[in-house]
């Protein structure tokens, strides 16, 4: 019973892994559908969210079971209330893939990104799948060492999303209004992706450290001290 | 010792019903900021936003507690796991009454709002008091009879975030591209006020029905029948 018990907790953090590679490889592919014009990837992020969304509900199930029949306390309850949470952000991670894909389906066979902005998205892109991939480390190891960096893709992601608004609002901005909403809003979705991985994190001081998830800042690692 | 549990059951609704009071509050305020153009009541929004965190953490540590405390199973189980859930939405509405409350003061003494717009912002104002009050009431009474009313009200919002689409992007809009983003901004802000809203009526639904939430729908009111 006690080993059903410590596989379902190990479970947990293994699922939760995997569903950052999904919405990891999601933004990437939706990253791609924009730059390369293709409706056919965009469509398989669309498609593939469902995945996500279901991965988070089995989730979910695991932590409600586990806290109905063992009952745990400390660390262990923490990982299941957390566990929660953290699949809530994962969910809405995906979510926000898919209106980056659904974007390029939005605006196809016309491309929604102009020149002038499309290194900045590869740029975001990849911090978002490197942010995503130290989240799943974390969540595997509990090792902390990679949380500080989390923040720091983040805030390089705050970056780019200001320097999109300087582009968009400088004075060789010649696309128009719709093109400014569209890279706005895409900007954002970007810039909301990485904020869920920061929270990914902090949840994960907060099951190793105990410490009130309120007050857990990655800008000092002093949980490591 | 049940007494003391079922008080502590009943804090957790109260609680959350009080954020929903202080985000609709928060809201109501930052949209007057904006139709007023006054930074005082921005002020006091942004300010505001750390009282809305502090009711956060209380409900997750007294969700956390009766977990760790009383080992509830079943509908009580559910209290306390979907409260902590119910909580980071609200503490998300909260940040979105506080990003408007933001825009104010960023443009300040200019006004955010061109006049063509104002009157959809009001009524997105109006719109968001009324989705929380109501999320309020269901919290508390547990009556799911307000449920689909909150799905509805979510779907008016859609419908103003559209309509400001259509003007921003209108052959009319002579406000640049500044203020179309600003506009985008926003109307997005209110639009997902509302799609916490009808979260967390949705995780309502759970804790009365134990119908998973993923199959959650309020759309046909089918655990009404």
């Amino acid at each position: 019973m006690r080993e059903v018990y410590q596989s379902e907790l190990e479970l947990i953090s293994q699922e939760l892994a995997q569903m950052c590679t999904k919405v990891g490889r999601a933004m990437s592919m939706a990253t791609r559908s924009m730059m390369d014009v293709d409706l056919q990837l965009a469509e398989a992020v669309i498609a593939g969210d469902e995945e996500v969304d279901a991965l988070a509900h089995e989730i979910d199930d695991r932590c409600f079971n586990v806290a109905a029949q063992q009952q745990p306390v400390a660390t262990d309850l923490r990982i299941v209330m957390s566990g929660m949470r953290m699949s809530s952000s994962l969910e809405r991670m995906g979510d926000l893939a898919k209106h980056v894909a659904k974007q390029t389906r939005l605006r196809y066979p016309k491309t929604v990104l102009p020149p002038e902005v499309q290194p900045i998205f590869a740029e975001m892109g990849t911090l978002a799948e490197v942010i995503v991939t130290k989240t799943a480390s974390v969540i595997v190891t509990r090792d902390l060492d990679l949380a500080p960096d989390v923040k720091r893709h983040d805030r390089e992601m705050n970056r780019l999303h200001r320097d999109l608004f300087n582009i968009v609002l400088g004075p060789s901005w010649d696309h128009g209004v719709e093109s400014a909403i569209d890279i706005t809003l895409l900007s954002r979705f970007y810039e909301r992706f990485a904020d869920h991985a920061v929270t990914i994190v902090r949840r994960v001081v907060h099951i190793v450290s105990g410490e009130p998830y309120a007050t857990i800042s990655l800008e000092f690692p002093d949980w490591d001290a």
